[in-house]
């Protein structure tokens, strides 16, 4: 059947999928939110019509957005995940033996619920016993909250709309705010190729407050450009400086993208990538 | 004007993008050539249909498929392209002050014709003096060719129709033939994503051929899944082993793409990628 | 949600309608079933991915086959209808007082349970006792049945594929011999803007069966050009020579296309579509 | 080339024609301009993005928007048309050998130029010495001529920007007061499937001002659901009253579309559509 689902983007290009089913289609208090089934790139999660994940492929992105800061950090313990509705971080973030609490903050109930029932190879570990799911606004809860963790990660949508918040300078504080002293943040940052200006904002953004601050980059196929970037901000620790190989070692069989190889090259920038900096 | 063309990739995913003018659209003896205007991307260079080049991001196709291997050599002095009729790999070679040979072996005349009026910025060094033009059979030249070369680039299209002879393992055994004791072969090699299969063969007619086989990448977004690999066979030298970070340096501020880290970490591959090595 | 599905048409067009929800998928021993709720056109039946109807304005195509042959018949008590399957020409018939008997002679029994489930706004008179629903070829069975029909409506998908029979001469003369000595044979016949040579063989092969065979023509938004053809086939009464325009003032109301200014009207032929005559 | 022009329509279904070439992209003072060439339909004329025509089918629209007022008055022998950039309307109304005047008021000239230059099929008589051509905004020139026309046509691009006034009842005014005494006025009128709505109000503003008001159709596929209506006001003669079907026999020679059963037959209309009325 010829039907197609079809992504715009702001730079007049467009990238489309064929789809044999649709799957559910709701809209919660914050967004829209569509679950289709493609032909060949299993299920797909839309919110507000834009793709956050691919089945075939989402291992891209979460692996790469909860790996990097986990190994990054020589012992972390509890990780704080602002959105990560699907479930796809969690379920990452919970491969790391040593982690002993995982709190996801995630706005929108429904986002979990749907995920969990149409999509479980994503939304695999909302019954485990080390995360807890609080349904609160990030922005709010960071604020208030006065615990401290060692890992934060800004698993949010892109900063329009209730997300806008997720990329200010006063959000960034906050999180600065609540990481242990040798804390890591890292968060989704959208892509160099098309988004260069929005990704400058969220940098300075986040150098107004961290005393260190990388990029990283992941080939996603079913983001814009194919090249997405994620923010990396610590408060002690510079990217690989605490790197314990052996332990990727151990859990390389498990992944399809993350390895000892990845993490040592992924902050390496194009040149055009480097002038967001 | 809602005017857009559209790339079905094999996965039933398709790439689209918005057309302003069409600039021109001719037939050669070998395939279908045509040159778009596009909205918000330059110039747009199609063969059999297939997008080989947008002008605002064929930098990041051009500059990786020739200074890894020229920065891979410590002192390459002559180079063979295979294909590459549109002449931004030409381009990117002439750039190295230390080339005094550039041998160019393209099957189709008109696809260099027309890149040189339509996309100047790309087809840019067809008159320079160290350049030598050739339109012949790649498979044939180099199976007649007496010459040694530093390095051989295969800058061809898909493995399909008449450029299906340059990924088979007679062919590789040709182009280690006409390579120095010392030489180094890079080729376009399809994307990792999409097309495993494909690589799979690929890789092994090198290995077949070859004692040192490698694979790199680059984000392209104007290609299936926007990932983008490279192979990477040499006689003696290893990826890295005789780079001049200095001689990289002094060529940075040109390119777009290309720079130490990114030669460094190219080579680097997620798991599901190391799969088809 | 960005979601369309596309028809397109020989001549290098395509219709698109945007998609709500997928409701079925499935395959028959003959075809490809799907049927989609589209945002504002109602539930959409496809067989082998083309459209068959939209829920909003499949009365175009029913009332125009169904009552143009009831109407040009002094007193049909007796209709066959060979395909049909989704329900709609059943429909119309049925309306008709008069008529003591409608055979319906369907290939495909799934067309009929899907239609009758999921689209029961045009599958609505499956039960009503008048009908009786035969699953067969309907080659086959006009071929072997002796009853003799008032009226025969061929109702058929195109001329490809298992469909092909019924658009053949030796077909046309199994339906001459099972019609009454005053009978009528109405048949969808494609539209003369991009069909014009499909028309003109099957004008031809009921002009050798037929002593009168005509062309209407209705305006059908949901099939190729909006404009489509209808043959009329008749023993004996020429289009309009018998209608009983008091009896049409009647039914005028229940129905939304159809009235005494249509029949007189539909008949006629812009110059272009007289040529397939 | 898999290059396509896509209209959408208001109810969220899309009509695509596939693109050969780019002729002619401009701006003028009112409105976008642009010539495509089609894969099978001839060269397509957009004003603001909307196809106005394709040279294979214009005559559907052409035809019919001349011949049927010039052949409902017995005597025609000076046309106004407002609007008719193409040329399509002045071409059709100079068939006609009593007509010794046809001033055109368009208020668009780049229209008239690239019509003339791009399409001349259609725009074939802007020379011919009983055009008179003015650049005008339709509206004023019809509130301050004096002149009085035995036919007006309103051949004008949809009822948005600086269209809106072609379809309100003071401009109906200003025609009715520019007609002789016998007057016919002709307007293209949206259709009946999609824009009922503006339709409705259409025919209100025309039937406050003229004693007969009717509509009749045409079927146009490259029009939103492939049919089209026209707006038919009229001071004394009702439609068909006044034909002379001798006349028509001598010119259906040189038509595609009109003829005498076509102008009997094409004010008669679907139920749905007569709710307009």
């Amino acid at each position: 059947m010829n039907l197609w689902f079809t992504e715009y983007y702001e730079n007049d290009t467009a990238l489309s999928i064929k789809i044999k089913k649709t799957l559910y289609s709701g809209k919660s208090k914050y967004q829209k939110i569509d679950v289709l089934e493609s032909e060949q790139l299993g299920k797909i999660l839309l919110l507000d019509d834009l793709i956050m994940l691919t089945e075939a492929h989402e291992f891209a992105y979460h692996e790469m957005i909860a790996h990097v800061p986990l190994f990054s950090h020589p012992e972390p313990k509890s990780v704080l995940i602002i959105g990560g509705g699907d479930g796809g971080t969690a379920r990452e973030v919970l491969r790391h033996e040593n982690i002993e609490k995982c709190v996801m903050c995630e706005i929108d109930d429904m986002v979990v619920k749907v995920t969990k029932e149409y999509i479980p190879s994503v939304g695999s570990q909302f019954d485990n016993p080390k995360l807890e799911l609080l349904f609160k606004d990030g922005v709010k809860f960071i604020e208030e909250n006065t615990n401290k963790f060692d890992i934060i990660i800004i698993d949010s949508t892109d900063p329009v709309g209730f997300a806008e918040g997720l990329f200010k300078q006063k959000f960034y504080q906050s999180v600065y705010d609540c990481l242990k002293e040798d804390g890591i943040m890292v968060a989704q940052a959208e892509n160099p190729y098309y988004y260069a200006d929005i990704q400058k904002d969220m940098f300075n953004n986040l150098k107004a407050v961290f005393p260190i601050v990388s990029m990283y980059l992941s080939f996603i196929p079913f983001y814009p450009s194919g090249m997405w970037a994620f923010a990396f901000a610590s408060k002690k620790y510079k990217p690989l400086e605490k790197v314990k190989y052996d332990d990727i070692k151990k859990m390389e069989n498990e992944l399809k993208y993350f390895n000892s190889d990845i993490i040592k090259s992924c902050f390496s920038l194009p040149n055009f990538a480097k002038k967001v900096l």
